[in-house]
């Protein structure tokens, strides 16, 4: 199976969106990038870069005989899009998207894909907290995970093939449904999403401590909050409003479990404490050693120079 | 005023204790460094590393003639350790500590001081999630600020001193009252430190994610709780068990908000969430630019090799 494709389009050039095309080049998966983007600025700053062989701000003109289109823009945008463009897509495409939700995506792409289109939803599980084209590097995809969402009725041959691009780009990949996705992604990424941009914004409300003193001592642990918490406001809005059902659910036990912490500090509990600090150390090791985070002393922020 | 002691005694030398040892060293600031362990293989790890001039498990023996005596061990273990030494401080020395909490430390430790020494107590805003004396580094207070908490008696001139000298380490230094600095910190450090604890619980305990789910995509920013999650469990009892009033004070605030959020979320209210997730990036930007953190992506963990 090759990973090549002949034209490939990226509908959207953010952070996600210029990776792909740098990780495309570096692997040699496509023949032609074109990119989309709805603001003239944002294509003049990729034009800059140079990581696309075309650019426009027509998403028709985009995926003009494209064999794989990718939709990546934030994911309240995947609808109109998908409107405008089906009706223009190349008989035998891959249509495709990289957006941090998989129900809604199937829920507001499907109904628009035409006949010998294979729709096949997609997320790369990597990214960093910061957005726009120029943030955009070809290593992002390296070593991490791409989940892969088909409909029960997809062709497997179209699968096969859009498993070896990701993996030309760097990734490993995973294939489930949309449902399990969207659970799993509240628990890893969009409840951990949510509990940062709080407690930012709990210690931006205080009247009782000034924010330049939340500034100064922010190295106690805070300032790692605020990285997730810069994150693009846009991007995660639509993640919160199109995945409610299972971020919903994980905010209701992570909220029982704080309760419940919250009462071992009210009462003197120093055992519930512990055990928990304790058993939160074997996850920290496992990823480790899968290979998803460095071991290397982080809140130091690499200052170390002996080492 | 100069920032030079005659000797250092470290109780305890783990990840602080033997990061102040590494710093004293590269500013010359004391002409012994004494260290004190409670366990014999610490030692045995320690003098391997050389960092200190003597080292012994007899913590009356550490602190003999010493000119600044610091605690730097879990706060839990401040009051007895106070008591041993009290009778065996040098008159005129500095007793000092590094805790995490400062108003049980002064309720701890202060009732043991015994006239003619001055008690000041400390708190560097520094760290990483590692511990133990092969943690620590001389370049893990630069930059970083330490706040000391003396109480209205305390000598001037003594402040000045212990001032001058964590500034010889690297530090920028702060003077505020216990109270203010544990409410300042409850918010900095304390609940960030839960509440990443409490979603990594939360994570480990759901029935309907593996485990094996939730480190293959922790990428998507939970594994940067992790790594806040895997500091050491005794330390972080002591604070919260010794910080109770201001860590339940904020908590409180965190929930209040987090519900407010919640309900944004089921009401499909995008324009609440857009509207935090847009404040909590300026803050982002006043930590970079007080120098407290870089710009540098980071949840790419540094692959990019281009820029
Ligand atoms: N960031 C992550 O960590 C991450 C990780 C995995 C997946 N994702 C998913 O990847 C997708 C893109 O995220 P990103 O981080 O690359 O975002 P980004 O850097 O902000 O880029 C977004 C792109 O979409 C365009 N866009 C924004 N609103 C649009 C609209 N209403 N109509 C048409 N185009 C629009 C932007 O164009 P202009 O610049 O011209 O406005 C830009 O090209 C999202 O669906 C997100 O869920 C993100
Ligand atoms: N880590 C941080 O980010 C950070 C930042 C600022 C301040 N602090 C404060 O600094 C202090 C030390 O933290 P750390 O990170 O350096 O911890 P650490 O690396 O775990 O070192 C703790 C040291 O204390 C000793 N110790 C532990 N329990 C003891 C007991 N019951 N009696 C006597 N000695 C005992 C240990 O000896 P053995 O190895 O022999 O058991 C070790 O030398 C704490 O009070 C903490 O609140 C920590």
């Amino acid at each position: 199976m090759t990973a090549k494709f002949g034209k490939v389009a990226l509908l959207g050039i953010g952070l996600i969106g210029s990776s792909m095309a740098h990780a495309i080049r570096r692997a040699g998966a496509a023949e032609h990038i074109a990119g989309y983007s709805h603001r003239a600025e944002t294509l003049e700053v990729a034009r800059g870069l140079g990581f696309a062989d075309s650019l426009s701000t027509n998403p028709v003109e985009c995926v003009k005989d494209a064999d794989l289109v990718v939709l990546a823009t934030p994911v309240g945008a995947f609808g109109e899009l998908a409107e405008k463009i089906a009706p223009h897509l190349k008989k035998g495409a891959i249509l495709s998207d990289v957006g941090s939700v998989k129900g809604a995506v199937i829920r507001d792409v499907g109904p628009f894909v035409p006949d010998g289109v294979h729709f096949i939803p997609a997320h790369p599980i990597a990214g960093t907290e910061q957005s726009g084209p120029s943030a955009g590097f070809a290593e992002l995809f390296d070593g991490r995970w791409c989940i892969l969402t088909p409909v029960p009725a997809t062709s497997d041959a179209a699968v096969e093939k859009l498993k070896a691009f990701w993996q030309a780009l760097g990734s490993q990949v995973e294939v489930m449904d949309a449902r399990r996705h969207d659970l799993v992604l509240a628990i890893t990424s969009h409840v951990p999403h949510l509990i940062a941009y709080n407690i930012v914004g709990t210690a931006d409300d205080l009247e009782t401590v000034t924010e330049g003193e939340v500034i100064k001592f922010s190295a106690g642990g805070f300032r790692d909050f605020t990285r997730i918490a810069a994150s693009d406001p846009t991007m995660w809005r639509d993640v919160f409003l199109n995945n409610k059902e299972a971020v919903l659910e994980i905010l209701g036990r992570f909220s029982e479990d704080l309760f419940h912490l919250q009462r071992a500090i009210r009462w003197s509990d120093g055992d519930t404490l512990f055990d928990l600090f304790t058993r939160t150390r074997a996850i920290r090791r496992s990823i480790i050693d899968a290979g998803q985070d460095t071991p290397a002393p982080n809140f130091g922020r690499g200052e170390k120079k002996d080492k």
